[in-house]
């Protein structure tokens, strides 16, 4: 039997399971998984290497479905290879094919889309909102070649999926990088959700463009397994980037479902036994014999993982001074963004994990320390932001702990990426500098006005916990503490930002770190513990509790210190993490009448709107909050724009005394 | 005089404008300035059809600079035209050489980065954040084919920047509906901000790159303008869209900026003497004869743009009949998303700007009602969100009012465009569907879960208010209100959908409004009348006041029957605008001795947040909050998911319970 006879009688064998699992379900796509039957089969039971009992192994070859919703289509093959499901090695079972008719219930680990925190780690990534897969291989592509490793990654995309600029910038970044290891196959089956996909999507556009951003395009018949492995051709061979453009037929071998209107519609009951019997007819007309045993594929490499561990770095002075910054912090003025690149440069030394990305301004954001010093850990994405937080979140899967730096606004347009990382788990730390108003000159177009409220809103803890994973293997234990979705962390000077940096380091989940970028002067004792929930009281008196973060922290003690002289005390407390443990803040707002002034540098329901949740569900706390309520532009200087917004100490000092009067 | 010679003369005479405004504004970005100056004066003051003294003009040509931190050389262009600046025709004046100085000041007209509701209105869009120019000036170029105007427009790129897969999205979109009205111009100078540009974006590549995607690529010397004319050739003749990539030098003129490192830094007072004397130097070198009197440019075509007038469509019923969902009315089962549909046909009936937008999901947000009875006005975005967010700011700079819809969560990605279209104060509406864990089946990776936060982090008013435009000329006038920022909407019914939608296309300004997928039953009378900041009361009772939005408000309502059969009467409010006013919700609460919970289909920090910030500031108000404060996945039903997160109308009745026992 050859493979394009064994794919063939598999894609009838299982095309039949993707029509019933998702009529059972009452959703799904049987049409894009009957599509890409005969790669996935090819690739699972045929190319790849890797190891259906373990989709642990850091060694497997691994299969970035970044068209999702065909999903079914792996399920599929995967029971038919009994692959086992978990998100616990300790834990595990093979798939069935009995299994297969609970996609999408709510306990199934067969999700509506690919999403290995439920339970199918044969994903690295969740998937499903288009045009991210291939940047999600190409950080594993990354990750495997910094472990000497050849394995292979193999990204499905849909046609129309590669309207999203995103995938052309992941071209880009492989082409840059020459990850041969990473093959792109694009699944043209013409058929888009609404309509057909754009003659710009068709395979011959396509491949055009595959040449034009520097890749060997190769042509095939996606249903002819022969074909599809003969354009693989031998990975050692690869002279340039190597990508595949496979026509296909959407519903292939099913009548029924090869119509554009019905792109996620599965088929009812009354039409099913039809489908079965179109994919029988398929069969007979093409002399297609069914009943092939699952083929097992190759055992992968072994490679090894480095070891998790916790991250220790040197003392503030010493790694500022590392970092040449000592004559600045002697001068008493260090931006948090520079304290930064100094904890990065720290971190590298003391774990190869910690790995940086950059979006072509490693200058400003500091990240450039960790540039010059670890070239070969530092992956330069140039100016595409989405590409590179889901390359970080690749990175991740394959056990980096990536710390991905950008200007705070940019990463704004990465955030259905960030999501998309949440939902994975990722252990990504995203790093936006030039936040917030304080930035001045550059004006509203560089300036992060929405992010705390953007990332607080994912801060609460979810009670379903995350996949803890095992030091040694890298693999997740049955351990699985609640934690927050999405830590967010605004230093409020160098010290703040330097221990903060560890602790990202530290902890396992997406983080995010805000810093602003005007030279500031130290609050904080070198010695000074952060951590996630925590603040710190900076000043005590009993007039109001003034709440703030970042830099606007400075400006709040501007206004107090202004306040002292008329004879008005107010506590001053640094409110650096979101999640926020309130209770400590309302303890020491009881002192001041529990009043409570908020000040921030952005627009509205970020700190303020943490601290007055928590606030009125007690209902004896007053929390009054000053933020950025003004559309702001460019202006100077720090003062001017703050004046111009109105959060100068002036204005702060002016609100307080209103307040307390 | 030749052309070259021209802008030779007007390179080193403007190139010191450039050198001495960013000397004194101690920032800004010369060095880029300086790249693109032969371009920009052969442009303004020869290429393009325009009038300096009515830069609102409909009929000019339009300059969309997308690498905005080269705005500087605009400026220095148009204070040697003389062109008018300020936010209303009705009080102008004309740019002077010695406003230049002014760059970046607090109350300049003259931001950082082009910014046209600070007083430029040679602009249509704010840029900075890279790589959305190439879209708004495809949005351009629609509504001036829409308009029967052979008006150009020509957009200045970045080679950097052109890593941002946004601009090959409009490459696409501008090759598929054959909008040789836009230039694309790359400004290959081959330094970023860090380092070099990527071989990936050389000259050469990306003129095979848009070859590749359907362009006639030509490739000039950037400091020859008799080249660049040449290139431009007549647009009447065009058989495909053009693209011109122009080899530049980033410095241009100016041996002490040719530098790498020299991204965005000024001279210094002590170096801008050695700064202009280079520009000297290389007039000499060249044979330049500096003192060219400016350029009157030829001027445009006039074209009349569709009056702005409140618009109407009419009742519900009717407007629902009319779009074939008369029995679902009926049947009492109709999603929020079936009425915008709905609206949205009663208001391309109603008024010709009303414009639409979709992403390949036109089926599912109902737009698809609008593309078939206008087919004209529907702009096909395919998958390609961030494209379409700014084409849609294109296409309002030019009058119309487009509605962009996709699925909420998809939009996430096009959120750093949104940011962008809020500085302009774009008149854009964005709809996003299938929002919140309602949509169940399909999983996390399609739910929208942080949208209602961010989007209410930016609906403070502004102070500062909006640009009104006349009626007639849609032109500004002095009258500027203050405005929400962004006005978010959450419809719980359809005719709550449908009023909404009106609503959006009567307010002036950016308007998103998040739909859900399942079909819902009414709750409202056809004509409830809905506005900005409004609420309505649904249930009264004296134990607690429920506030939701959106689907859950059914929720909710199940809640409260359940509880008053166990004797417990609540009141129940439908909060469906975030700029929210509270008073009335609180004075509601005042009766039910104000106890409040809120409850939402989302993350942290929307609704509750928005009524917690405002009773924490008054403290005699408790308000408890129900969120969406676990992961979802997927479930099979509503009904499934609601009750995994925790979100039923059982769970509700039990929190109910706990707070009044």
């Amino acid at each position: 039997m050859t493979l394009k006879e064994f794919a063939n009688a598999k894609a009838i064998e299982l095309g039949k399971d993707v029509l019933r699992m998702t009529a059972a379900s009452g959703s799904g796509h049987p049409s894009s998984g009957l599509s890409i039957m005969h790669i996935v089969v090819t690739l699972m039971q045929d190319v790849m290497r890797w190891d259906p009992a373990d989709p642990w192994n850091p060694g497997n070859d691994r299969l970035v479905l970044s068209e999702g919703h065909a999903v079914p289509a792996v399920y599929a093959v995967y029971a038919d290879m009994a692959g086992v499901v978990g998100s616990n090695p300790a834990n595990t079972r093979k798939l069935t094919k009995a299994d297969l008719s609970t996609l999408r219930e709510t306990h199934s680990v067969l999700d509506g889309h690919p999403n290995p925190a439920e339970g199918f780690p044969f994903f690295d990534a969740a998937t499903g909102s288009l045009g991210q897969g291939l940047s999600v291989g190409a950080g594993l592509g990354v990750a495997a070649r910094l472990a000497k490793s050849d394995k292979q990654i193999y990204v499905l995309i849909g046609d129309g999926e590669s309207r999203e600029g995103q995938i052309w910038e992941a071209m880009d970044f492989i082409a840059d990088h020459g990850l041969f290891n990473v093959i792109p196959i694009f699944n043209c089956n013409g058929q888009g959700q609404a309509d057909y996909v754009s003659r710009q999507q068709s395979a011959e556009m396509i491949a055009g463009k595959a040449e034009a951003f520097g890749f060997a395009a190769i042509i095939i018949d996606g249903h002819d397994a022969d074909a599809f492995k003969a354009a693989l051709g031998d990975a050692a061979n690869r002279r340039a980037p190597l990508a595949i453009i496979a026509r296909t037929h959407k519903g292939w071998g099913c009548a029924s479902l090869k119509d554009v209107s019905n792109h996620g519609k599965p088929l009812g009951a009354a039409q099913l036994d039809k489908g079965i019997a179109d994919l029988d007819a398929t069969a007979a007309e093409l002399k297609i014999t069914v009943g092939a045993a699952s083929r097992i594929p190759a055992k992968p490499q072994s490679i090894t993982r480095p070891a998790k561990k916790p991250i220790a770095i040197p003392p503030f002075a010493e790694g500022m001074a590392a970092a040449g910054l000592g004559s600045l912090v002697e001068k008493n003025a260090v931006a948090t963004r520079r304290a930064y690149g100094a904890a990065l440069l720290a971190l590298g030394a003391a774990d190869e994990r910690i790995t940086a990305l950059d979006g072509d301004v490693r200058n400003s954001t500091f990240s450039e320390m960790f540039y010059k010093k670890y070239p070969a850990r530092f992956v330069e994405c140039k100016i595409a932001e989405q590409n590179m937080v889901s390359v970080a979140a690749g990175m991740a899967a394959a056990g980096h702990i990536p710390f991905a730096s950008s200007f705070a606004k940019f990463l704004a347009r990465a955030y259905d990426q960030v999501e998309m990382a949440m939902i994975t788990r990722a252990n990504i730390k995203l790093v936006g500098s030039h936040a917030g108003v304080s930035l001045a000159a550059d004006g509203p177009s560089q300036m992060s006005l929405q992010d705390v409220a953007y990332f607080r809103s994912a801060s609460m803890t979810d009670a379903r916990g995350f996949l803890e994973r095992d030091s040694k293997s890298n693999t997740p234990s049955s351990k699985a503490p609640a934690k927050p979705v999405c830590v967010s962390l605004q230093p409020a000077d160098a010290v703040a930002a330097y221990h903060l940096t560890a602790l990202m380091a530290n902890h396992d989940g997406l983080c995010y770190m805000r810093t602003h970028r005007p030279d500031i002067g130290l609050l904080y004792k070198p010695e000074t513990r952060f951590e996630i929930g925590g603040s710190h009281v900076l000043m005590e008196g009993n007039a109001l509790t003034l709440v703030s973060t970042g830099y606007m922290v400075h400006e709040c003690k501007k206004a107090a210190e202004m306040l002292a002289k008329d004879g008005v005390k107010v506590t001053l407390i640094d409110a650096y993490s979101l999640p926020l443990d309130t209770k400590p803040i309302f303890a020491a707002a009881a002192k001041t009448n529990s009043r409570i002034l908020v000040v921030e540098d952005n627009y509205l329901g970020g700190l303020a709107g943490a601290i007055a949740e928590d606030a009125a569900e007690q209902g004896d706390i007053r929390v009054a909050s000053m933020t950025c309520r003004t559309m702001p532009k460019s202006a100077k200087s720090t003062e001017d724009i703050l004046t111009y917004v109105g959060l100068s100490s002036k204005d702060i000092m002016a609100r307080v005394k209103s307040l307390i009067g």
